[in-house]
């Protein structure tokens, strides 16, 4: 009896994830993701939310003196060596069962041309948008492949899922317009992280993913973005609810479902 | 009356180029592309070789005492606060004229894989294979920016043009054996930087092309490699004088010529 056989039934809005965690949850599109999953028709037991500084999380804690299934958690993309503290508190929180769907969301974009760019700005852009996310998934590794399971061809959201959030501009391949080099490259970076854990997680059933969320009005995407956070969360939740098998893994998806070049 | 009017006449061994500026150039296939230029049938005028440390450069030293048109420059892809210093340099050594073309050819390359990976070596190896070229690219820009002249539907490698020499394990679309975290990512990013560096030269006339030279018979390669270093630099340099215009800017090249997967 696997897990992703008693839960594995789809359809939108009919999703449903045992546990999830969110970086960069306190703000934009993650703070979204948590509230989206919460108000889902079957809401994940455990929705764990990660970021960098709990204390001034407000947002984060109004939800939690509604819902019990959230949790806090510090995590700080800056500060990897610490991470292991996080990975304690979530095993506690879990208590059993592993983590089915770890969301990468916690990014950086500062604004740059070839003529402003400096060495500082591209490594700190790859340290949180890049190294952030292959460090974070790393540490929870154990409580991914405990959801897995027997892992293979079960291999669906419902069992482990690794989601990066990306973005369009991270494309090499659908680069057309040039500049945003600290973003641009640190994003390509991830989709190498994506494409290349997806093949090493496979043995384990595990799916990894990278996706772009479009351009959303957020403190990043600014007032002129062309999305609301919200609805996009939601999308993108119902994106990786159709990620049934490992036929999915290792890709770059636009958040319409198309599979976009690297 | 422009300058690639004049040179423009290709073909193999006839490549004829002005100057020339290899990074990484007191080993392996930087020293090859060194001795290679220098033994063309017309060779450059200034052959540029770019070490981290000129004192220990025996073999550069050996050459330049075989050829006045050799000269050897400082260049720490680790320290690109210098680079100013290594520009004037080169600024003195070709007087009226620009720099035809600049090979980012430095790099380095450790295994890791998925339980070995560190957030320091991912740093390490973006410093050197990702950042360096890019900063190395942008103080050059003056002098490759004279060697283009008026630029345009001109553009070739008699003109100016980057090459930054990449991997094919830095193809994030032709993956599918994953480890080597830190090398993958760090040549993915090299990409993007020769993608969007072609975009936004265009204008300039500069092409910007990244290059897979193979498995090759160097430190890094070691000796179970299926390529000699000299054959290949050979074989790299008659590649790069078929880039005759724009259209070939911006592209990963397999050593074949074939365009790789980004
Ligand atoms: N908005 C867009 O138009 C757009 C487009 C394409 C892709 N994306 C991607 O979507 C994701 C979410 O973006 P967003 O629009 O929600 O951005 P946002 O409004 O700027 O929020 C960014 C989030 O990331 C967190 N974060 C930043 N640095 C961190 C670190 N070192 N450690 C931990 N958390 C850190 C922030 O926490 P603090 O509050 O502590 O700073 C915040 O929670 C990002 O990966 C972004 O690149 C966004
Ligand atoms: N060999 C292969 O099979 C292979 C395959 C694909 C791609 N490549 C690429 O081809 C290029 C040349 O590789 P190779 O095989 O000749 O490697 P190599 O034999 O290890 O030589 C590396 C060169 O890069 C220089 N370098 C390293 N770090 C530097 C830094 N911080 N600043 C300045 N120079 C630095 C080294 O200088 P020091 O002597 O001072 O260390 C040396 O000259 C690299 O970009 C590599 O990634 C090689």
């Amino acid at each position: 009896m696997r897990l992703w056989f008693k839960v594995n039934y789809f359809g939108k809005r009919r999703m449903k994830i045992g546990s999830v965690l969110v970086t960069g949850a306190n703000r934009g599109l993650g703070l979204e993701f948590v509230r989206q999953f919460l108000a889902l028709p079957t809401p994940p037991e455990h929705v764990i939310s990660a970021c960098r500084n709990p204390d001034g999380a407000k947002d984060l804690h109004d939800l939690k003196n509604k819902h019990k299934n959230l949790s806090i958690v510090k995590v700080d993309l800056n500060d990897t060596e610490h991470l292991e503290e996080a990975v304690k508190e979530v095993e506690a929180t879990l208590g059993n069962s592993g983590l089915n769907l770890l969301i990468n969301n916690a990014g950086i974009a500062s604004r740059d041309n070839l003529d402003t760019i400096t060495a500082e700005e591209m490594m700190r852009h790859f340290r949180v948008n890049t190294v952030g996310p292959l460090m974070v998934t790393k540490v929870f590794l154990p409580l991914l492949r405990k959801a897995a399971g027997s892992g293979g061809e079960g291999a669906s959201i419902n069992q482990a899922t690794v989601c990066s959030i990306s973005s369009g501009v991270g494309s090499i391949g659908e680069n057309d317009s040039g500049g945003a080099y600290a973003y641009r490259t640190s994003k390509a970076g991830l989709n190498m992280i994506t494409k290349n854990m997806s093949i090493d997680l496979k043995k384990d059933g595990i799916i990894v993913v990278s996706i772009h969320p479009g351009w959303l009005k957020t403190d990043m995407g600014g007032p002129n973005a062309t999305m609301e956070a919200d609805v996009m969360a939601k999308k993108i939740i119902d994106l990786m609810g159709t990620f049934t098998s490992d036929e999915f893994t290792g890709k770059l998806y636009h958040f319409s479902g198309r599979v976009m070049q690297f």
